[in-house]
């Protein structure tokens, strides 16, 4: 078995995004094989603490524990203010909101979070209505029934990008009711990525500021 | 078969509420059979234009199509001002919604509606959220996400009955969507009944207004 | 990141219920941090012993490892006699059941609970029907198939709160079997809410209480 | 192709019971060709009018359209009294309980039918549980929440054969709900067959008055 | 709350079996509780190694760890030989065949086993077919595909019960994939009981021969 | 009931987006009324020939029977080149392609179409791949597996939207595989609307053109 | 819209098969452009009588109505005896034996059939155990629970290629419970295709076919 | 209980494969008894580090630890170069990829390996395109979304048998959406096997290259 390990190496000039790792289901072994290989500059994700500790090149890496995600090379200077607004429904959405957020860090962009924006507490949101309607982007992370969606879809007019979570308990569990959700929306043009994929939202994020930035 | 209807006479005097008949799943002949025996006055659900046609008491009935209600030996005066507020997301909730209405009516009840209190369009519920706020029972009937369940629980005091609907294509048909909105819900206290189950609705509403009277 | 812990300081004005904190996915620090900010007299759900234990604050809480959940601040005097009926089918409800009469409780209401009225052995039900009958709420507690919720609707007219529960292995694993049970029930005008609820089943009764109360 | 009907000539032999035609996804071509084939005593199950009407033997067939039964070469003379009760709840359930019946009388063996014993009406049933506690065999049939099953199970010691239907909408659309409630009962010992499967229910009512003649 | 154990005391004289203890979801303290209250003869199923530790009463119990039943009271001497046959499919069902004996035994009857006949391997089945067609009753114990179901049910005339377990991985994992095959089988008049219960088949199997002794 | 019609009239100020009408659930009466108070510019989408035909002011609408769009007022002409990709893999599609294609128009902009690109004929796509990389959003509709959605998103670093169709039987009918596959993606960034809702996705691109426009 | 149809007209050179044109979901004039701008010889699938007579070209195809299969161009003459067995369990399966069979004979392979062989009457399937040992591709077609698979997978030592059909109701309804089946299967190396996939299926056993006449 | 452990031991000269002993839900005592009675050679899958570590025999067995798989009596020499391609889409889908190769190798088959050719990075599977063109048989092993199987079926003629994995999260979890994609696919002739699967895809091949062999 020879080439166990084929980067994608030209993802970055294709779609502008290269590669990151992702940790989940990876031995320490494989995960130290690959980061070996790995171009100097790298962003690994779902790594678990343990995961992290087992690699013999971690302190080289910036790991941050509640987003599971670690950075090789540093995170380039945010180039002027912040496009995207990253927006949670409770506390429990923070970690999906971290990991965002540090994905678009990595790729040169910041971020502004809004915190707790529930709907059983609209004036929460209400309240944050104009600030957000100046992003050309929005991630909205919920869990539960993900009710965030579609009155955020139908107060602000930049792409929404909703990140259901894993968070509730019961019909609620692993995230699939805040999924249908965000699918059925009443709000027109809102779309959806996978549950939990703060990773896949931050990327979404990134395709469209780089449309921004080309025009 | 001797004995193939045996209705459930005592059903009044145990919970405040007489059998009504569903019609869906059954026969004309069967309906026919039933209404036959049926007290005299009588609620039908679920009642097809054709199984209505097909009554040859039909003109004892009064049919409502939209709602696929029939009512024999009329309602009674409502005593008083409405006490349940029914609200629909959109269009297509209307004929839940008149499900609810008209089993309220059989029992005396009137009810006041509110439609097209969708969340896309927030100020719509916003602006009702005063009067909404006076009624102690509101039923709350939307499909596609089912978000209006969780931003009306959050405005209003009172006792919220979500209602979800089958309104909807993809994720949401069938109304599952709507439904796990419901049950997730991150408002507290909201109860929901089965898809489409505007009588249900009606009924659990007749049980707070029983216990309302009787106090 | 400036505002990451917004609490929905006017719900009770506006619904009567205060926020309530849910411990399940959130971190210790950040259960610390919440707990710091949030007012005085609080409800805490689905705590861990570990969670607890954790709290630099945990000697000022009331905690209750069997419901899950801690108070602070203490309950007022209950006024008056119960007026909830908390009824479980099995000993492995009790959980559920606990949460609920705790959050009543906090909210200055009493439940008289009755355990082990299952529906395999019918006449304990029946024997208590009438003490049952009395009762405007009736929280029902049931999990494998939720038989009681149907039963006991057909039973008493006071409103049925149906909280299925997650008793149970194969096709009753999780509670889904309970809960379409609850959804799908012949007896008129139960109304559901999510799988363990206790909490939720409670706020649903406080807003029935509340309408009483207005009345 | 030389050989499309292969009909199972020694199942009788074997375990008792003649191969059956379940006419449900056959052309009428199709039963033409097996209805010729077949020996002289025949049942055919969920066959509809127009498949009926369409065969040249019709005229030969005892056919029954509620329950979609035919059967060719008569009924034997039941012997002895009915050894099988055959509980419904809802009218909707009584096309399969013809189902059964028909299968039993095909076999020799006569039925007593007790119909309309949802739980909603507990009485109902309770006025009945002496006659029901005198059967060997009792087929339950219901739809929607299938709470029957388990109140029967709890109050009578015969063979308790469960059939769901498919009676029902939202979460008890397709007989789901009620056969989760079969399968998760907290009744000891209650078995369950496919949903609308009056057949295989009258056929393991057969294997058991197999056992007891055998005996 | 005073009542909360109330144990369903006249169980064996209804159905001619007394009520046994599902240890799953107890805490030890109210497994305690309940051992102590309930009578002499006693079956409990689903206790683990850990709470059988636990119990105080621990020594007056036969315990059985592969099958998790533990028995107070003893056993009565089987009368006559085995009338129950419990087919496994493989290794892996046997914890639940167990179940079943054990469950049997408690009530006075003894079964005799036939293990690892699994149809990919068919003579094994074949070459046991004539000792099984003289059983009144089958249990049958398969998980992945449980393919077994059906054939059985077209080799033997006796009564047919179905175990479906939860053995199997992918789209076979929790047993769904096997309950699917018993419910759906080709052969006439096999009946399942939930997935794992080997308990509730043992039940059912003691209803059948209650019938036959009753003759 | 007075206010049966409330149109979100200040929806096209808030997120740039004027409210269209879904048609699907609509009674013709309720359409006739809708549209009568509707604005003079108007979207309407799923609507069938029939629902069509019966309009009382058909003829004003410029009605697409393959999309089941209809517009009122005429579509602005497109400013500048196309600067949507509309991608489909297989001729079911088109539908689909049709609504979103219209919805642009309806707002102004126009779109470009590539049809049949599905994977198996891999080098229809990658012919193409050198145009599609130019447009700053790409539509990309697929039904059956999906796969289209990760080989595109793999090829170009614009915005790309999947769309699931409910093209396919078995387990793909519904479009149930289409949208996971378009969810668990592999490749970084790319979103997903509802199954067959072409609406959402062209919503969704007008505002990532908004952002482009506003910058 | 230049480029609507772009058939993939090297796929015969890839991978030994011409594309194929599945026919359900494609409106007749979409058919019909199809049909003109394909290649002479041209196997179509899932093309309903309607869709046929539609056609312009009709009288040119060679259509079969049980499988729903069109054919042009004629079927090249099948060289030797014929190495692939078709097996079905029921009679409801011999329209997608009809599709994969006339898939075979389009690309110059004959088929032998074996009807019936449904596992509740075992002999029929031993008695031909001999012959179907003899075939390198077993083409195994079952509905309902499907378990003729794993018995045909222990018998015999070809490739088995699983196709479960959507035959049967309850939970067998769709074809779920089949699949389920064949892919839990307890015989070794049983492989399977999507529900009702009879062309499928034969595209398969052609892939092994194509190996055997290279090698 | 006398024959508790019956192995298949014809199953070689039936189908060619002997029986293998998946360790998965089997007791150490009782895989303990079953090595001890197997024949000399054995291949046992899904093998824990403790379960190979309580054997007696464990020094006699090779076991690897990452496929979970353990072999005694050693694997023969395998004749000729390899005829089976495995192919991987990412590092999480390698262990799967072992247990096929150990598979093929104790039936003497070596196979080729090749790693990281998930779709989005599409080159990775082009470039080698050509070679994988000359296996008869190809073994795809993919997770997430399993497009990987689509694109690899249109792009070589062999065998494609897939093997969805259980590797990713939400909607990808546990393997479905990789297994719907697999069965959905849009390129003729892919056949799948259970998730995560390797010993049965291998023997899949193992049926394929018998019938080449036995050409």
């Amino acid at each position: 078995m020879v080439d166990e390990v084929v980067l994608d190496s030209g993802r970055e000039d294709r779609i502008g995004l290269p590669e990151a790792v992702l940790c989940a289901g990876k031995s320490e072994a494989q995960l130290q094989r690959i980061v070996q290989r790995a171009p100097e500059r790298l962003l690994l994700t779902r790594m678990t603490a343990e995961q992290h500790a087992a690699l013999s090149l971690a302190t080289t890496l910036d790991y941050d524990p509640l987003s599971g995600t670690a950075i090789r090379g540093g995170c380039p200077e945010p180039a002027g203010e912040a496009r995207v607004a990253i927006v949670t429904a409770g506390t429990s959405d923070l970690a999906v909101a971290a990991e965002a957020e540090r994905t678009l860090a990595f790729h040169g962009h910041s971020a502004e979070r809004f915190a707790d924006l529930g709907v059983a507490g609209l004036w929460r949101l209400l309240d944050r209505r104009d600030r957000l309607a100046d992003f050309p982007v929005v991630i909205a992370i919920a869990g539960m029934e993900g009710a965030l969606f579609s009155v955020l879809g139908g107060l602000v007019g930049g792409v929404v990008i909703a990140v259901p979570t894993s968070t509730g308990y019961g019909v609620a569990a692993g995230g699939r009711a805040a999924l249908t959700s965000a699918l059925a929306s009443c709000a027109p043009g809102i779309v959806a990525v996978n549950i939990d994929n703060g990773y896949g939202a931050a990327c979404a994020a990134l395709r469209v500021l780089k449309a921004l930035a080309a025009r």
